[in-house]
């Protein structure tokens, strides 16, 4: 149930950074000299020196029973074969691909991945956006880097409803006024996402609620979906 | 009131795509042979071909009366390099840097820099988030690159607040009732965020509200915000 991260670059080493907070287990992959010599001076870091298009290295990373790869590495080619030898290997895993140019983006999808990201669009977009937003930016990286224990943007699964909130709307739940948590969006059935939704929607035990909350209010907010009193 | 843009890579492509669509005006400064026949293939491209660490470079793409500079170089040295000279030449500019190296992020600081992106950090961190919390960074992306007109993230300055409203509560402009909109944050006198604001929380012409809405709520709400009846 551990991750695979595959290269140590920048991008790699911020997810392994991401991964270690929230305390999921990887192993990176990386076959250069000098990106090893950088790993070994941290002692806590679990790694295997290979070409992770091979997939004796893969299967040394145990990707029969890994929860999810990230494809790290700054050559589109070398993230596309990743991806193809570690999909055919498990085709339960989520494989997250880094992409550089545009056109890889399609190619890595075809190939397996389950998501893509372009980190140097993600970061243009972001420096754009603080031309004319510089506080929206602001405001969103602290939901985003939890740099605050004030809040988070949590989903919550409405698989646990309890019976007595089925078929009703969101508004019979008075959430904000019985958990301080805000109902910011819903996905219907893992398809469609409504923002804001309107208090009148009916729940159905396949929607999926993001909410804004700091994790008090997620607590209490759990505790009411599930309550069957 | 233009935006110069330093340095064409993809981070750069990235930042001239959003300002474009934001209808700002730009011009993009690039020393590179290869980059300027590529800048060239697009006729609405306006650009200047030189090194933005000389001042007359600068003063050509007008600093003076620019809005801001957004220093997108992969090399770190440069950008301060960059930041420095604009900050001396125009003290008013908000300069918004791209980092390569955590190490670099206080230097552009010091040199002068607004803001400073690391693309690879950003783009790390959203990988490790895709492993355990997939349809989190997906809602963020919606409301971040804006991919529907159903909903956006905006900030509404409370500076025009009718004087009816100055000194109430937020609960008392019923703004989730009458406009549709949802309050998920304040910045109180441009200083401390607090986040789900209580509805009995006071409003001050200081604040700035942040809000989860469609445009036409976002349009009721400013209507609503200022109107003295
Ligand atoms: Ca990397
Ligand atoms: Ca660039």
């Amino acid at each position: 149930d551990h991750v695979i991260i595959v290269g140590y670059g920048r991008n790699g080493e911020q997810a392994a950074m991401e991964l270690s907070e929230n305390g999921v287990e990887f192993v990176i992959l990386d076959k250069r000299d000098n990106v090893i010599s950088r790993i070994r001076e941290n002692p806590e870091l679990l790694y295997i020196k290979g070409d992770a298009t091979h997939e004796d290295v893969l299967e040394q990373a145990g990707v029969h029973n890994a929860r999810a790869l990230i494809a790290t590495t700054p050559n589109d080619a070398d993230n596309v074969f990743v991806v193809l030898t570690a999909r055919s290997m498990n085709p339960g895993l989520t494989v997250i691909s880094r992409a550089s140019e545009i056109e890889s983006q399609m190619k890595l999808k075809r190939a397996g991945a389950t998501n893509v990201i372009m980190p140097e669009r993600i970061g243009g977009q972001r420096m754009a956006k603080l031309v004319h937003q510089p506080d929206v930016v602001e405001f969103i990286e602290y939901i985003l880097l939890q740099r605050t224990r004030d809040v988070a943007l949590e989903e919550i699964s409405c698989r646990n409803l309890a019976q007595q909130f089925v078929g009703k709307s969101i508004g019979e739940l008075k959430v904000r006024e019985k958990t301080g948590a805000n109902i910011v969006g819903i996905k219907i059935s893992g398809a469609r996402y409504v923002f804001n939704p309107d208090p009148n929607m009916i729940l159905s035990r396949n929607d999926q609620l993001f909410v804004l909350a700091n994790q008090e209010q997620i607590t209490r907010l759990k505790e009411l979906m599930t309550s069957e009193k």
